[in-house]
């Protein structure tokens, strides 16, 4: 199921389930999926990465759904499974149609292929774009 | 400046011609950056690119100024110079402001990030998130 | 199992057993990894590559489980499974403890997310770092 | 220099300046790279990734240099270059001699090698392998 | 199957059955692939797809064999399984033999080897080599 | 120029002059590209990976051309600038044309693409297509 396995509450020390408590309070719901559950074996890392997900993807000049879609993008640009399959999840949950997640796809698909476009025809930044 | 170097308006055929007119029209500028130049030596790349991205980047379920960040995110996630430095002015341009930016460099990195602790800790996909 | 099928010992030509039988010595195990026999339909690939990894990964200024180490950080960072699957199962026998292994994620968790913030925001390279 | 420039401590506010001397204090040098100067815009993403960054890179199961080293693996990996030149320079002050160096690059050139071999003969897990 | 399932001839609209029914005349064969029938979720991305993907997949200064070949290079070096098992299969129904697609595979692998050492060790682009 | 500077042919010593040497021969070209002067701090290296290229980009089941642009693609998939501008040049060298290099930009750029499509819309591996 993973490297060295996944830790549910009932197994969890008293550090491990502090952070899936505050999981279960922010995110209003029981159930904490698999990659919480595999990083618990990493007790600092399980709680840096879950204080930084929860200031980074709380409201703020970006929605929380748009937050979820940047999230996608990223995932699917790196083709990580896991990713696509509970941040989609996440999105759907937050709002996300079947016409926005289509748009989203297509904008990700274009944008993978242009920026190959300009790199490999070694095209220069524009003077006015730089910085 | 680019593999094949950058064909200006004037040295345009009317086929490029055509295409660098709509480009204008829609973005309302009279610019038209290396990209477009670079890839006239293609004229039905050219064609083909622009008017998918014509397409793609219209209004629709998402508005243009989120699929501008999507377009930053995956070129942020590719290291794209180019295209971070073109889009990232269009962004601004369509009013993303300082704080708008900060937020979805937050969220990329922190995406890039998780997908690689999910993938390397090889968690498995949760049977909720199954397609 | 693989592209063309996987090719068993009792099965391979003189050539790939020749190379199957120094990665027995040099690892000192009776077991071909899957990797192995697949690429065994590619004889001079196969020799090649087995030669090629046989030199990188001997003991030198690095020690082997350091080199097995920096080999999941690059699996991890191109989300390749099966290298992860099976340079963490080399890793774990050369004494990588679940605490190194902890430790190693963190990096690479963080280096791939401080790769994107650093190229998003086009940081420039600093005269002192400049070559 | 940047998206948005570069902060200098001078002009830093004093939430900025507090993570501009704690860098100073922890790496026991004057200089802030303009990675910091650049996030400096971001307050909360500057100190959150100081924070990180310091917590993850410090002497545990590891050692600072081998941290280094897979920091180095990454950024190659990612052909992120800012952070190729900071890395190189940071392992080179803790230690890395040109002989790592060399090794470590031969290590990195021949996962990202072998990672698509494995994936592009689209080599099964072994058994004895899967989580 | 896919995010929203996979659209059989038979539920289609005739907006999809049309791109349906060009696939199959254009391939010659009755067979829909999975990939056709995800996006069909959203008629114009799969228009679009299937247009842009008849134009440049046609025979042209490159034969078609060469440019599937380039497609499993590119879907190899982004390790996305469903690209590299469908595009290795239109390989070998164009006559890709396994010589050839050894062959492949090992340029594959050392471009991405020799991409890392070129980046890694920091080469400069040679003065004759810059556009 | 290069991390640990570049090596010319009069500052080499025997066993790098050696490798030069064959390369020049190979290649029938007195020039020797910052590359391997970059890698000359690391002979064994600059060795093996010399004997690699040679063995594999020579005329097989794939003529060297059609080596040099899936050698193209897999640097411009990867966004690897010293790779891109080397490989271009030797390429047209070998004979590709401006109409070849645009195909096979029009291919990498939609593969590129479509590789997102594809496991975005989390798409199943047809059951014909599994190995």
């Amino acid at each position: 199921m993973a490297t060295y396995g996944l830790i549910d509450y009932d197994d969890a020390s008293p550090e491990v389930r502090a952070v899936y408590d505050d999981i279960r309070a922010v995110r209003q719901t029981d159930y904490i999926n698999n990659f919480w559950k595999a990083l618990a074996h990493d007790p600092p890392t399980l709680r840096r990465t879950w204080e930084s997900i929860k200031q980074i993807m709380a409201p703020g000049a970006l929605d929380p759904l748009t937050k979820e879609m940047i999230y996608i993008a990223v995932s699917t640009t790196n083709q990580c499974g896991y990713c696509i399959a509970s941040h989609t999840a996440s999105a759907q949950q937050k709002g996300m149609t079947p016409e926005m997640f289509a748009e989203l796809m297509a904008v990700v698909g274009m944008a993978n292929e242009t920026n190959r476009l300009a790199t490999g025809w070694q095209v220069e930044i524009d003077e006015r774009y730089r910085k």
